[in-house]
């Protein structure tokens, strides 16, 4: 029995404490893991890209609740869904807003209920923090054992969050920078299955914000220190950062500076001009 | 087994982390649950306030440890608690500095005793680290089913922290905020049943520092993006925010601001004048 | 079956949930701890020294997985240890750069294999997160009760890390301060045990950074609020602090600061002059 807790309130205040105490009291012996409380305040997008780094990593049965919700109080839905990645399921609890939906968009499959069950609530629901009242609560009786089914009626049509796409043009892939992480390191909407249509993965060359960052390399150790590179990110996509520093305060690089990666002739690898393409 | 930690330590060193090594060597599969640590260094009272936030809301028998504690090492006592809300009990332990008394003025009963017998301690206790050397040794024998009476003697005359008191004139209630949290949210001492006295909640008006909030609303969803509200926060109090923005920056409100919530007539309450009082 | 976590991955994405996702999907039921993220980001010693703080305070057969680790994907190799303390064994699993050193150079005795059996690592290994693809997998393996032997083979010459030396000169031991930590308080690497060759006690006499500190107190209550001190950290070393202040600031201590010890006559004690030695 696993729930795992994923906010944005921060790690001074007792809320997420206090959403422990009600797990605990459902569903005695759980195993409570925090994945992170820093996701910016109410930044739905920040925190739905974070999901898919860790539901799939977890056991199957595993119970997963998120809370980035400026809506709470608000018509929006509660939901509970179940989720197949790689042929088990997990559960997910949280708000109708999108912030499932980068990991359920990639799932091989999903089911999904509205929370419209108060006996599997705390007595008193606030307008205020259904992460303690409803949320965790729900979660923990999921771990429990309770059906999703029980939970409510089927929810279908759940609120979308479209993130950036990327666009091939011309034999080169462009993306933008989605992520910057704790150690400075950016990473971009590119997964590396797209490279693929590029051929070669050795002729593939990287720019960021129009400067050439040269092959992609297997680790930062392929350059020297301070030297920046393009890489595969540990979530399969391409980033960019500077080995043993900060690319994003380094150079400049935020979130929505353009990357491109496109094949060059081995001859020309170690600094050929930026793909023109139109528009950019 | 249940313990809890909150503590000023931060969450940067190993001062947390070494707690739980000795919580678990004494109490094996111990549920360890951290509430923050992030509480402001030496901040008895912004550590009192917190404690009725989250300890209810915990499970019969569960420990919980709290340590504030700018005078360790000094005559001041250690203390375990025995506290009863809701008719369910839970332990306390810390220092006597008025960190436990917020949440034992309200509870249904509590006793107390004076950390006392050395051989549910370290075998060694240093002088400047009693969270790990005492109060966490005490919870974890507490947790495994010690008695409070073997701790130590009976204590009486408990340190007493005195939190500001609301003031009633005139048919309004003067408060001040205590609480500023992640988001930027207000929360003030006036508790939501105080507010009976006024009268019709319908009929009920908001300023803080002056400002005029309007009604106490439902929820933040109730005004528009950018706009401030009052509403009843998830700790029952009335609480003053902007919806999806931070209330103490953008209009400069902090610690100590003063809250006033008036019945009006229906047909002014849109945007009466605040209250005059004496003093004010 | 305990496994700590310690990292420089900060607490605002999923690295470190990521890691117990892992954990608990090979080793159900452990307890996980973390120590702390915010290890400064690829600062080794900071991390070292913070080891000898927690590890010997878990109970025997912990696992402690500790990774910070700029050479990640290089060749610098992966380890498992079983390092022996007070008679019982704990297990560290991390990269070998010396993060490990401090507390092995202390320990009662230790061996260690270099991490080379992937079938106890996850399938597939990234080359820039060995802390869930390799290190987590083996410390969770660990947990079960895999031999340390099944890991790989006999490592020897493992990377040093040498920590700046005390001095003893003219009767006065010199050394400096290595840690600021959260309450602003520095503690140097001179250890109590290093005093006793100055004798009594009672006629020390602490400076830092030329400034006099007068003798080594018991605790914080023992000087007036505001006042400096010098008093016997909670890991045993000498440490210089502000009664309820932050002496890092107020004073401008930092990292490097001189610190010394020396007897003095009991007369002179108030205010002696510091030692004058050769080259300070």
């Amino acid at each position: 029995m696993i729930i795992t807790f994923l906010t944005d309130f921060g790690a001074s205040e007792a809320y997420v404490g206090v959403m422990k105490g009600v797990a605990l009291g459902i569903c005695p012996g759980a195993t409570l893991v925090d994945i992170t409380h820093a996701v910016p305040a109410q930044d739905v997008r920040a925190g739905a890209l974070l999901l898919p780094e860790y539901v799939p990593f977890f056991p199957p049965a595993s119970v997963h609740v998120a809370v980035v919700d400026p809506g709470v109080g608000s018509a929006r839905r509660g939901l509970a869904v179940e989720v197949t990645i790689g042929g088990a399921s997990r559960f997910l609890v949280g708000p109708d807003n999108g912030l499932f939906w980068p990991l359920l968009a990639r799932a091989d499959a999903f089911s999904a209920v509205e929370l419209a069950e108060p006996r599997f609530w705390l007595p008193r629901v606030s307008s205020t923090f259904h992460g303690r009242d409803v949320f965790t609560p729900v979660a923990a009786h999921l771990a429990r054992g309770v059906a999703l089914a029980e939970l409510g009626p089927p929810a279908t049509g759940l609120v979308q969050l479209q993130l950036p796409v990327t666009r091939r043009e011309d034999g080169a892939i462009h993306g933008e920078i989605i992520v910057v992480d704790h150690f400075g390191n950016c990473i971009s909407n590119i997964r590396a299955e797209e490279l693929r249509e590029l051929g070669d993965p050795g002729q593939l060359h990287v720019w960021v914000a129009g400067r050439s960052l040269g092959p992609i390399r297997r680790t930062f150790a392929d350059v020297a220190p301070g030297a920046p590179l393009a890489l595969i990110s540990s979530s399969g996509r391409v980033e960019v950062a500077l080995r043993d520093g900060d690319i994003a305060r380094g150079l400049g690089i935020g979130l929505g500076a353009e990357v491109v990666v496109a094949a060059v002739g081995s001859r020309s690898s170690r600094d050929p001009a930026m793909p023109e393409v139109a528009g950019s």
